[in-house]
């Protein structure tokens, strides 16, 4: 596997465009004051392709993401539609309608069948669609269709500071097969997509020859590792949504079972998409991998993770580059999982900057139910970086897991905190 | 029922003090220059009085909450010997052997058993008790023993930035009845006292005489109407402690069954409390109360408020004051609780300031899948305020509940985020 330049259109036979209809009614005088970045973009496989789809467990879901988690339960669609500015959530019959007929839309402008379209929206919550903007965009954005997948992944982009964008080339008996992905994030991270929570969209192309249920199976073990395993701020969105497109242009035999190469490379889009979203979340500082080892169950390793990264004491001792074992002690203590405090290990290492280079050893804070006598220096040695590792070891069986998070700042605060004269405050 | 002055001694045949021991070693220098507030206080009745205790479910818990929790199941005790700036947690068997050591003294000093006594820390994890001051500092409590109960409301602050203290009176069987109490809170508050979570300590007195077992069922049902029903930071800590001492001086006839009058002032005393808690907690500007209606069972009700109460989005927008309705949704939407979109009705009323007084009908922000036609303006005028009350109705069932919050400032990371400089903000 060999990482390459370029995303979504580097794997053959996917066009992208993205074009500025003024999705949020900025205005034309506001509107013309900051470089207009898109508002609306549009993925196209120029052949029929196998989707999978991976969508918010929030009992609160969009009108899109109702819409599209039926369609990529199918086997095939084409593409993908997909706004910010507008979350089209709380949106009731008129967000359906609405999701629809940017389906409708789509399908028209490029020939296609409306199933064959997917829809996705971030931005406000509980505001309708501009559909006369909405329209124009769609007719805008299919006349424009070309390689354009970096300012799709910009016109994404709601709180995001920067693209994030991804593409691998790999080998499949001897055929060149491309993966390429985009992502956004920012706020509401905390994915727990069917098994996601967030708004964070992730689109995946790849022009690998692979059935719809391989491509199915295979998405939700990349999504598990790795969307699945990171938290911002604990908050799951409306609107997060995973979708991969496979068409089968790169001409490999058809993968009709799991794949080692495939999945190894899928993982590898998604992990480093999934780290983007936590590095670039609204104010992070800090960029933390929580290592959980000797877990009695799974479960209990992902409950004791996600008990840390969504403490918000955790977090800001975090943000002080504070290496405060105890809030983590007692946010694996209230957990919910049976832990023994006799047992308990708690310690820090430097960042692991190499994929597959081994995690550097602990040093080691806590242990036999109290400190050991190394001293706070070596510690804040450590947790004073930019990035830096924790180590959990629970001695209670052998489940292990891993999960990505990120300090809680005061520039979190003061960016979402909210006007009370901004109605357009009002999103998620 | 009615208010009266003072708390702990309030109640006929209690008596207090309250020490400077310099349990955070701040060191002569450092300390002369701050006004000395007590670190170590001393609460005794001139007799043996009922017992009755909740304790923190963290399963990383203080050494004197395991001491301390088998005290309470006790039917009787005499004294509460508690300290701030030490938390004795994660300090393994030391902390044990320290624990015991205070009751030990205690109990001499008072000419007590040592089963008599029960021990409460608040303060820093991990770092083992200076048990020289302590031992000095238990001494002078003993000799200074009198009506000191502002004192030790005051030296069991850590960051408070007022002491919390109320006191009632009440006719039982033509017997005048009062109640005490103070306690303290700030960070770590989301109690779940089997069922509490946070650092919070309260101490309640009374000279009601009560049955040891009328009293543990009387606080339990008080404890759960007023400090499980709060949340500053959603994290529970490792010392939380209710204790309540029933001493019989007040001569009733005992209680050997629940009575409504003193379930009603036990209610209004904790819940009291709990709201001086929530008021104070590190870096509020704004206190919420959240009304939960129609949830299907009494758990949902509880399960949707604790997600909102917990929501860092949801309480990051209070603290500028923005009616955001759509992550109020959200947080519901993932709280795990089955909801249909289509039948919750969310809205916003002014603080209710009377005890007694019926809530203020809401204005109405969502209803029927999609926000209503009421201004924005409406709700910030109310949302701006420091107090405000949040209507949640899930139309599922007959199930209510209410719950106290507060919003997350950036004064709260700034105050929370730790020091690399300064290992002594290894605390919880």
């Amino acid at each position: 596997m060999r990482q390459i330049d370029g995303s979504i259109c580097a794997p053959r036979g996917f066009k992208a465009a993205a074009v500025f209809c003024d999705i949020k009614r900025l205005g034309t005088g506001k509107g013309s004051e900051k470089q207009k970045k898109g508002d609306l973009a549009l993925i196209v496989s120029d052949r029929p392709a196998a989707i999978a789809g991976l969508f918010t467990t929030n009992r609160v879901a969009a009108a899109p993401v109702k819409l599209s988690a039926k369609r990529a339960a199918q086997d095939f669609a084409q593409a993908i539609m997909v706004n910010s500015g507008n979350a089209n959530a709380c949106t009731g019959a008129t967000g359906m309608r609405d999701a629809r007929e940017m389906a409708q839309l789509t399908a028209r402008a490029l020939d296609l069948r409306e199933r064959d379209v997917v829809v996705c929206s971030t931005g406000r919550i509980g505001v309708a669609m501009p559909m006369e903007n909405v329209r124009c965009g769609i007719r805008g954005a299919a006349e424009k269709l070309g390689a354009n997948a970096h300012a799709v992944a910009e016109a994404i982009m709601t709180s995001d500071t920067r693209p994030k964008e991804i593409a691998v080339e790999i080998e499949i008996d001897r055929t060149c097969v491309r993966i390429g992905g985009i992502c956004k994030g920012a706020g509401m991270i905390h994915p727990k997509l069917k098994s996601l929570h967030a708004t964070m969209l992730a689109f995946i192309s790849t022009d690998a020859a692979i059935a719809p249920a391989v491509l199915k199976r295979a998405l939700a073990i990349a999504v598990e590792q790795s969307f699945n395993r990171i938290s911002v701020d604990g908050d799951m969105s409306t609107n997060d949504s995973v979708i991969a497109l496979a068409n089968g242009a790169a001409g490999n035999r058809q993968l009709v079972r799991p794949r080692a190469q495939f999945q190894e490379a899928l993982n590898f889009v998604t992990l480093e998409l999934a780290k983007m979203i936590v590095k670039d979340g609204e104010g992070v500082s800090r960029f933390i991998t929580l290592h959980v080892r000797g877990a009695r169950t799974a479960a209990d390793a992902e409950r004791v993770a996600r008990s840390i990264a969504n403490s918000v004491l955790v977090k800001t001792s975090w943000c002080g580059g504070d290496p405060n074992w105890g809030r983590i002690l007692c946010a694996i203590g209230y957990s919910g999982v049976k832990i023994d405090e006799q047992k308990v290990a708690i310690g820090y290492s430097a960042a692991n900057r190499r994929a597959q280079a081994r995690t550097a050893p602990a040093v080691i804070a806590f242990r036999r139910g109290r400190p050991t006598d190394v001293g706070f220096a070596e510690f804040t040695a450590l947790t004073s970086q930019p990035e830096f590792d924790v180590h959990i070891d629970l001695h209670a069986g052998k489940s292990d897991t891993t999960f990505y998070t990120c300090d809680l700042t005061e520039d979190y605060v003061a960016f979402n905190k909210g006007d009370v004269n901004d109605p357009s405050a009002l999103g998620g």
